[in-house]
This record gives C-alpha cells, structure tokens and sequence, in this order.
C-alpha cells in the first residue's frame, strides 16, 4: 500500500477522535501531512470511524490540490486542510470537529478566555475566534475560504500556530492542528475540556480574570519549548 | 413472519434509540411505514428495548387505524404516528422521545434557534415549537391531537417537513422523522446534540445569533438536495 | 435464608442503583418491606454495591424497629426508612440517594416545579421540600427526624404518597418510595431525570409555566389508576 | 522490588483516579508516604495510567527530598507533594487533579460553599481557596510555593487539614489528601461530586445558604471523628 504509515496514523487519529467523544455521528475529521512526499491524507466523506481502515484514507499533492490515491470522496472539509497545510508549514496534523463544549463558544461567538492552568498547559493565550465569512466567501469555495480566513486571522495577529494550536470559525466550530495527527488529537482533546472548564467558570463568576502573564508563560513553558520539564525526556 | 422486513428496521431503530442515549426507562419509540403495503410499524407499549424483538413490533393499517399484526399492545402514541403518517407522504420513519435536551427546550416553550452549522447541516432553520394543545383536545383523543397540532403547524407555515424533520411539542418533547426509521433516528441523534449545543450557547451569550442565510443554504444544501456533495455517491 | 426473597429483591435493586448511575461512593440505599411478616429489609452501611449479597442485608422488625436479622450494621439511615414504613402503608419500597440533580434543587432549597409531561407521567404534581429540621430535631434522633418532616409534611398537605412518591428535604437530598423496591427505583431514575430537565428549563426561561391540570392530569393517569393505558395489561 | 507496598498503593490509586472519571490526558497524579522509612512515592510525570506499574513509581527522600528510587522523571508536581507531606505530618496521600468541576471552582476564584449534607459528609466547612501566588513565587520553585501557599493558607486559618482534607488554588485546581492515598482518593471523588452538585445549585439559587452549623457537625461527625456511626465498626 502506498503512503501506508501516512494512512494508518490518520486512520487510527480518526478513530481515536470518536473513542474520545468529540464527535457525534460522523462530525469530524483528521487529517496528516508527509511533506517529504508532498502528500495530505485525510478522512472520507461520511464514513463511520469504527470502520474506517487505513486503505480507505484518501491522499491528495499538496501541490495541485487533486487527489493522488484513494477510492473514496474525500472529506467535505479536505479545501480547508489542504489551504493550512499549505500556508502553515509547521503543522503536522489538523483536526475538524463540532465537538460540543469548543462548538459551543464558536456559537457564542465568544474567544475561549485563558482561565486557568489547564488552559495555558496548552494554550499560550486566548483561543481567537476569527471573523465570519462574507456572503461571497460562503457562495463559492467555502471550505477554501474557512481556511483563508484562519490564516488571515494568523497572519493579522503576527500569531505563532505552535503557541495557539486551534482556532473557532463563528458559527462553526474548531479547527485544531499539532506537529503530527496524534499531536492534533491531544490538542483538540485538551481543547475540549478547557471550553468545557471555561463554560461553568463564566457561569459561577462572569467576570472571571484571565492568567497573568508569568502564570501563563510558566505553565505553556512547563511542557513546551528548550526549558520543558514535564514528561520524559526524549 | 408477516411484514418482517418492516419489524427487523423498526426493531433495530428502537434498540439503537436506546443505545444513542436518547431514552431513560421505556420513555421513547419509533415506528416506520410500508407505504406499498399500507402499513405502520411500531414499538409495543412499555416494553424494554433491549429485550425487543421484530416479532414484538405491532402493524397498524394506514387506512383504518387497526392493528392488523402483533401480541402486544401497541405505544401509546400510535395515534400521533399514524395521523402524521396519513399526512406528510414523504415521511418514512418518526421518533418520539423525552431525550433531555430537546425536552428542555419544549419544557421552557422555546423553539431552538439555528446557532450552528452542525444545526444548518441537519435542519434548515429553527426547529419549531407548535402551539399547546387545548383542554378539550388533550381530554379526548389526546394522541391524535398531538399529531394535529403538528400537522396544524406545518401547514400554517407553509413548512417542508423534510427541510426541518422536528417539532417540539410544549411542555412535552420532541417528534422527528425522516424518509426511513434509520434516518428518522439520525436526525433525533442531530436534534438531541444540536439541543444540547445550543443551551450552553444561550448560557454563554444570551443574544447569540442564528446564521445568516447564506450560510443556513450552504450548510443544509451540501448534505441535503440535488447538489449535496457530502458523504459518498451512491 | 430467611427472608430471602425480600433480601433478593433489596440486594438486586441497591445494584441496580449504582448501575442507574444514581450514586458515587456508597451514597444511597433502597430498603424493602414485607408487611405480612411485620420486617423491612435495607442495606448495610458504608458497602459497596458491587459486592452487595443478598445475605448481607439487614433486617428489622417494623413493630419493635430491632434488627432481627443479618451480621452487618444497617444503613446509618435505617430510622429513617423505618418510620416511613410504619406511617405510610402503601408503601412498599423506599430509596434515599444523593443523586446529582434531585440534589441540587434541594440543595438550591426549591421545590422541583412540574414543567413537562415526562414530569406529570411519574409524579402528579411538583416534587415537595419539606422544612428544614430543627437544631434540637438534628442533635438527637436524627435520622428518625427525617422521617417525621416528611409525614408531617405529607400530613398538612394531605398528600397521597402514591400521586407524588418523592420528596427532598432541604440541603440533604431526596427521598424516593414505591410498592415495591423496583418500583422505588423507576421513580428514583425517573425523578433525577426530571430534575436535570428542569434544571436545564430553568436556565433556558426563568418564567416556565408549570403544566395546566388537565395536561398533568392526562399524563399521571394515563400511566396510572384505573383507566390507565399505558404498557401491556398485567 | 524495594517500598513494593507504598509503590503498588500510589500505583493502584493512579488508576483507579482514571477510571473514577477525574483526570483528561495525563493531569492528574497520587503520591503516597511511608513516614516510618521517611520516604513519598508518586506517579512519573507525563506516562498513561492505564500502562502504569508499580515498578515505575518514583520514591523521593522526606529528608533531602531527592529521589532515592525509580527509573522515570517524577511528575512535576512533585516538589508540592514534598513540601506538604513535611509540614503537615497526618497527612498519608496527596492528589493534584484538574477534575472538571473542582476546576471550575478555582477558574471562578470562588471557594467551593457548603450547600449539602453530601458536602459535610467529607469537608467540615466550605472547601476553601489560597491567595495567587506572587510573580516571584511563580517564576522560581513555582511546584514548592504552591505548597507553600497552602501551608501558609491553613496556618493563618487554623485549619486542621483532616476537618477539609482540600484546597482550591486560584485558576489553578484543587490539591487533596487524606490517611492514605485510597483515603485521598475518596476525597477528590467527592470533592468533584459536590463541587459540580453546588455548581447546579447555585444556577438555580444564588443565594443559596451554607448548612446551619448544627447539620454541618452532625453529618461531618457521622462519618468522621470518635462517635461516628457510619460504616461497619473496624
């Protein structure tokens, strides 16, 4: 089989995405990069994640955007993961979900304020909501458009995709991305329990404050960059 | 076995009503017609589903209201499913249910305003809250007249019912359908989730917005219709 | 084993507590009667479900209140349950738990209003709180002065604990019963279900109306009484 | 295998913190004592409960509170564990967890009020909240302040820390004990419990009242202390 670990660590990050309850039906999807290769593979269209097996992911060329190998349509949502693939080079994995807790801030239309230490061991900052999309960016190339506005938000922002690794389209719901699949699993896990947290904080006190910055700083660094110290070294 | 391949669909719904979570004790059935035939099927009154059998489901005929099939006394809201059956030819499969976010909804005798795409992809608006029923209407007949009701609403609005497969019923809970059982149960999974999303929205911010319209089209359109391009070509 | 088909009956419906969901830690306990044979039977103190043998209950006699039967020390609630018994005669199973959302409207020192059908198919009315106790009613007899709040409630009101088979006693929790152990915990399932539904209406509309009598009453009798409709026929 | 019983406690009690529902990922950890061999052992930093084994238990030195046994990296909350284990010698097992609702206490900077008798079964008053800790006591020996600051918290309070085997450190989460780790264990089981019962109960009554100091002692006293009558006797 071609792209065969490619394929399997999607399909297994799929999987995974519905073991650990963030999707409902067949609501999200995960995809992985080989930039070696030039290659995304992603999710198909409308497939149940219990049957899903490595030979049905589809693979598309990061470079024409067509699909390269693979029987089934691909995801609805592949025009999005391709753009972030291609605009972010340092993502590895990117994950689509309406998982219910991140969903519903993006329905709120509200950023998921840094609340907590929970947060910002994985978070360094705000989770952002970026703009809605215009009328014009809906009527054609919608999913193509849902990742501009992402990356315009980023780039508008100067913000690092590796220090805030997950976005709310209003109205929608979260777009999650890591240096590999299993990376982005953790991260949109970590996402959805941290709106979950913030929700019923906002609910006891309103005016919940956010971090202070060395809070923040301290726990983001605790388990990210050269000073980690959390988990095993490598 | 008479009418066993309608038994085997509805049995099944019911089993996996109760698996999705949707139901507590025996509060929820599911019924499916066989328009050839002329013939309802629905669960029997009170029974468990995970002790259900297809030889258990009781088959009403569509034109005289009769069972004409089965041991056991049939829900006690057949005569709900079977006017709704009469009138909406289109419809396939219903579901009545107490799920708990749904009827929270009903319970507070609000519609649940379209917040979401995970909404827009499976309703094409608000789902709708029919009028209550009056005093005489619930002391004779009470069943039948839930269905009237239902029916009242959809023609006053001039509604499709398979542009938006749900009702609330105040201060009861919801009814869904779908072109068969098995879709029937996958819009009540939607409804039961979309409910769900939707509360902790108006917690989060009260004034929260529907979607705008084009994003309502292009959200429902690409799962639903002759331009759908979600999910696999059949 | 003496007794044993009433210690089968408490011992099965204490597991099936745990399993409903309706306990953490050892956080309830459903007892039984056998009025012919003048004994109740309840579940030792502080043990844990899983393990529960039918041996290991405790019996008492409801004339003298001593145990008469079992090696374990009885649920530190035991006064409790015996008072009920011996003032209400209809009553053939009572549970006490501290289950999550019946708790929290006793804890919020609110009555559990009746706002939906699903409400008015078990209890034909709201769920009551009693009063508080008094501090010289908590310094001794403590558990036996539980029991006294809740008859000379149901005794002011004139309430038939067969129409409402629930209370909560403020800042404590509630108190479920039925004419059987089994029939104690269908209530008990569905009165946490009904709260949680509440608790959720609450919070979507502050103002919801409680059911109009004829909707309540449509719903309690068509499960109950003598021209009840719901089920199979005995 | 050297401290095989302290190892196989704290490694059982780890897992048993998953399964109990109160950890997402790997955020949360148990450590235990042995005072006579003046040594703690707790989990390794950042490896799955479900793969954990006595063997990879970390033991550290009382004393000089370096690491005396073990092949992994301690989890980094290790020097809090340490400094509370020092200063509070009734103390036999520790747990840090960022469990939802306790959680959402600490994001809230609310302490958690005594509304329940669930509540005064395990905590002799509200379950209380530390001041922040300072930018300088973030920026160096972050894991020993923490402690420090819930030392310094009881000291100032007077607070016996078997009355409320539990704290709240602000926008952080909560850090509980007990006699032993098993014994910390049930504490943050229902430190959750009540933290999400008081939640719900303050949505639907703000001013909710605390338990009356009569009820507070007679349910904390029935369960705790030299006349205690719950449970089966020793």
């Amino acid at each position: 089989m071609k792209f065969q670990q490619l394929k399997q660590e999607v399909c297994q990050a799929n999987r995974s995405l519905a073991e650990a309850g963030l999707v409902v039906l067949t609501w999200g999807n995960v995809s992985g990069v080989d930039r070696q290769a030039g290659v995304m593979a992603i999710k198909p269209s409308g497939i149940s994640y219990d049957q899903l097996q490595p030979k049905d992911i589809v693979v598309l060329s990061l470079e024409t955007s067509k699909v390269i190998d693979g029987n089934f349509r691909a995801s609805s949502d592949t025009p999005t993961h391709l753009l972030l693939y291609q605009k972010l080079p340092s993502v590895g994995g990117i994950i689509h979900t309406h998982s219910t807790y991140a969903t519903c801030w993006a329905q709120a239309q509200r950023q998921i304020p840094c609340l907590g230490t929970t947060h910002a061991d994985h978070f360094h900052g705000p989770v952002p909501l970026t703009r809605q999309l215009k009328p014009e960016e809906i009527a054609s190339d919608y999913e193509h458009n849902t990742a501009k506005v992402i990356i315009e938000y980023l780039s508008a922002e100067e913000a690092n995709p590796e220090q805030v690794p997950a976005v709310l389209v209003p109205q929608h719901g979260p777009f999650v991305w890591g240096n590999s699949p299993v990376a982005a699993l953790e991260n949109a896990i970590a996402l959805e329990e941290i709106a979950r947290m913030a929700l019923y904080a906002v609910l006891l006190n309103p005016q919940a404050q956010q971090l202070p910055q060395a809070l923040l700083d301290k726990h983001f660094n605790r388990k990210h960059g050269s000073n980690a110290y959390y988990g095993q070294e490598d």
